[in-house]
């Protein structure tokens, strides 16, 4: 099945447009699970076995795995395998926002498709759209491309103005323009920059749009939501990761867990009407 | 010891400016190689034993070994640790492209200067300088920010103008401006873009610039040498992977790949006078 439609059909399973980002840091989980085997492995189990019912996607950032070498990363595929055999409704993206040439790319599309099992990765469009081509040739899996991102030195360069028109903008438009009738392209826009996510609405149509930058960075919900939502009320992923995943600290830590996604789903569904 | 004194002392004890890709594919590998235990560190391990004095760095491009999962990024890591090991006086860059806000660079930080144990990495600047602040936290390591990157797409957002100066010229001077001073913070610039390549030259004075492009993509080697030397006839590494390490595909592969790279690396100092 392509990403979109499993994404889809999960958004309304759940009636949820909320994505949880597995980004567990061992000196952030629990104390009792520090010390066992796979420790990142059996956080990420306890958040998802208390959330899958609350989510549209989950996505794990590479970045926290990567840390960890070759230990980590397997600890990303074994969580990435657990989602896929317990709950395979629920898509997987991997956040990775690889970028690089043609034949390098194919090397990422191998690690997030083949060896990972991932449905989607994010990537990173400083390089060129045609540089992204190998990761649309895979059939059925999702590609999310950077345009604006939430971090406060995400001005420098994604707004210089072209002739009027902020980067960010034309980065939009071209991949609209090249990939807006294909459903697994998506793009990513930072909630902390509500101005130039209601822009890129306008531009990209009903293209789906992964908003990252809710909860610890302090997007807010009510005019992330208001701005991003598509014509169908739907269409954008707000993923939140420390502000769900670290909300307890102790042997409940997934039970608050549970409790700050099912909160957050309820407050992003209350602007969906 | 930090990476541009490493480096330095590497360009001047070998004589060179040759920078060797070590990217293998397992296709591509010769076949009695292909069935050993860690192939790609095997064929790595020959490439180095026989290249070792006519290089100034080694680059490999994670995105051949995470194509292999845990057991690629393992083989990735043995060839770091093999070069620091048995050639210590040859500093590697690990060539991720890695570029993430603040605490998931953190991460990526981890995975090239613990893990791995490199002494570079290449990042990219699309979410602009601050974001890679936490890589410039680790002491004597090198980050090298892709400007203008060597694929046929590169032009489509890098050389977008801004007041008529191409977005690729703003990345280099601001890099110049916020570390200009720091011998280990360097760029890539393609070599198959010679015109582009000769104007951030101008751009960042003495900066060191990493220049693929070369060999299987075509770059004229004398173009690239003179257009992109600093004032000290130096201040660049030349890549190239493939046309070297798969100069030959049988037994002797190993003894093609140091023809190819001894001829580059004189071909290089040629134009160096």
């Amino acid at each position: 099945m392509r990403f979109a439609e499993k994404l889809a059909n999960c958004v309304k399973k759940n009636n949820s447009l909320l994505c949880i980002g597995l980004d567990p840091e061992i000196e952030k989980i629990p104390p009792f699970l520090q010390e066992v085997e796979n420790p990142l492995f059996a956080f990420n189990k306890e958040i998802i076995d208390k959330t899958h019912d609350l989510v549209c996607v989950y996505k794990p950032n590479s970045a926290f795995y990567e840390a960890h070498g070759v230990l980590g990363i397997k600890q990303l595929q074994m969580t990435c395998e657990y989602i896929n055999s317990t709950y395979p409704d629920i898509p997987v993206i991997v956040d990775a926002k690889r970028g690089d040439i043609g034949n390098s790319n194919e090397g990422y599309a191998r690690y997030a498709f083949d060896y990972l099992q991932a449905d989607a990765v994010t990537v990173n469009p400083y390089l060129g759209i045609e540089a992204l081509s190998v990761y649309f040739n895979r059939a059925d899996k999702g590609i999310i491309i950077i345009v604006h991102s939430s971090n406060p030195g995400a001005k420098e360069f994604q707004e210089l103005s072209i002739d009027t028109t902020p980067l960010y903008e034309i980065v939009a438009k071209d991949i609209a323009g090249q990939y807006g009738n294909n459903p697994d392209c998506m793009i990513v826009m930072g909630a902390t920059y509500p101005q130039q996510l209601g822009q890129v609405r306008r531009i990209v149509g009903d293209m789906t749009i992964l908003i990252p930058g809710i909860g610890t960075q302090g997007g807010s919900i009510e005019d992330t939501i208001r701005i991003s939502l598509n014509s169908q009320k739907q269409g954008i992923m707000v993923n939140a990761s420390r502000s769900i995943i670290f909300a307890g600290s102790d042997q409940n830590f997934a039970e608050k867990a549970r409790n700050a996604a099912e909160n957050l789903r309820v407050n992003i569904n209350v602007f969906r009407v």
